[in-house]
């Protein structure tokens, strides 16, 4: 499938074979290759801004809520005390955003691999970009998992939000490379985002989806056991990324943290206020319930 | 969008404006136009045999169980003794082969309006047309909402398991006419059914998607309210439906109903013999815990 259907953008990859999700487009906005990565950034007719890079959907303006503020909240609202916040990656500006929405944030330092990723976003996509503007934030640009190795400062909350670790090499989309995430999904990275944890600290990734690709997401949450105390799986339902839902690796320092009941319940009115799209208490809960067929394959771990 | 990428089979329709879904397609096995509509079968390479009436996808062999037993399960276990069942619609088989795995089910009236999909579905599909072969089902053709109304059977529970009411007129998927299940989105058909339930007796419904069609569904379970005491909404994960998900509309005429809180509870080793690859007592609760704009979209009809 190297074609394409004219006045639509495609995406197909090696990671999701054998299916392909396509969206209208209304006008370019932007496509470049950037040091790290292919960009592409494209109004839709019926999902607002979209943001493609390497050929993988990343958001669009229409569903986004439902993954920015469940990876940010399932592990803030988890934490009793979330004041230092690092987000590897998230160059779009989304987690940042949410993030700063939480009344117990102080400071929160990001690393982005990709400036040119953080440049577009504030320029093209203010909905997204307008997390970069915060006084709160530090942006840094480089690798997260240097980043992790070098830096000095303990975190309450670690939020990875990376693209995929292997991504399209071609256009036809049915060859693989590793993608600039793919040092974000080793055991490495997980030994050291646990040396900057501080006491008790929690950390939350984007884990992949258990229609397509359980066997790596058991394999990961397996690792995951052997150096923390408390491992579990959530996902959230997210229209435009691949078969309709992605999910999320939470880790805690603290044997007690049950992330499946958010210590921070926030009220249906604090819910209009903050404002919340998708996110609340309820949502919060329901997200760690596995149908039957990752149920059974999660057992296969414990 | 009149275009086909070779190989693969793209599902768009005035339903779902600037979206499409496309899985690749290893093999035709039926294409044809019955009385009703036009029906298609094809192995896939990713997800078993694919069944599409009017250009919309109804069963994926990979993921169909995430609808089949939930549209089945959710009502019948939400009923204490569900011994008569009526399913309208569901001519591939998979509610009537759900709703035989449950113990208490001893008769099933099943009426489907076209018999093409029936009678293809048990020769190319066994997996899913196996739910014919049993001797506790009556299966009948014909309009759904005609038989309702001849009828003298009182049942238990009432599945409508409905493509679309307005389906695609064109190749294109850019004009819209009524479908065959036209007739089971109006009020009438909900105060039919209404009718032909015992005492105490539940229904559900195909309920479209909350990110299309968040204003028909509101609408649909506000006609409900008015006819029945208890009403409620949840959804499950499709990957191969439009956005990934699907809802179901519940009613009850029992006031003490609570749908959330299945009266039938299957254990894991229950799960295991059933076998159930999907539906499970904790994701019956999960399926009704409604993101924030669905809630608050909800609330205004409450």
């Amino acid at each position: 499938m190297d074609q394409q259907l004219t006045g639509w953008y495609t995406e197909r990859s090696p990671m999701w074979p054998g299916q392909a999700f396509s969206l209208q487009v209304e006008e370019s906005i932007l496509q470049k290759k950037t040091k790290f990565q292919k960009l592409e950034i494209f109004q839709s007719t019926h999902y607002g801004k979209v943001m493609v890079l390497d050929g993988a959907i990343q958001f669009s303006e229409k569903d986004e809520s439902s993954y920015q503020e469940m990876i940010t909240f399932l592990p803030l609202n988890s934490h009793p005390n979330p004041r230092r916040v690092l987000i590897i990656g998230g160059g779009d500006g989304g987690v940042a955003r949410e993030t700063m929405k939480h009344p117990l944030v102080e400071k929160v330092v990001q690393c982005e691999i990709d400036a040119e990723v953080i440049e577009a976003c504030k320029k093209y996509v203010p909905s997204m970009g307008c997390g970069f503007d915060n006084p709160k934030l530090t942006l840094l640009t480089g690798d997260g998992s240097e980043f992790l190795e070098k830096t000095e400062d303990k975190f309450d909350v670690i939020i990875t939000d990376a693209s995929d670790p292997v991504v399209a090499a071609d256009e036809g989309g049915s060859e693989t490379k590793d993608g600039p995430a793919v040092s974000l999904f080793n055991e490495d990275y997980y030994t050291r985002m646990k040396e900057k944890l501080a006491p008790g600290g929690i950390l939350c990734c984007q884990g992949e989806n258990m229609w397509l690709h359980a066997s790596l997401i058991c394999r990961l949450l397996k690792k995951c056991k052997s150096i923390f105390p408390v491992v579990d799986y959530a996902y959230t339902c997210t229209p435009t990324y691949p078969s309709g839902q992605i999910g999320f690796i939470l880790c805690s320092k603290n044997p007690e943290t049950n992330f499946k009941d958010p210590i921070t319940v926030w009220g249906e009115a604090d819910a209009d206020d903050l404002p919340l799209k998708y996110y609340n208490a309820d949502i919060h809960r329901a997200s760690f319930v596995m149908p039957s067929f990752m149920r059974k394959a999660l057992k296969q771990i414990e």
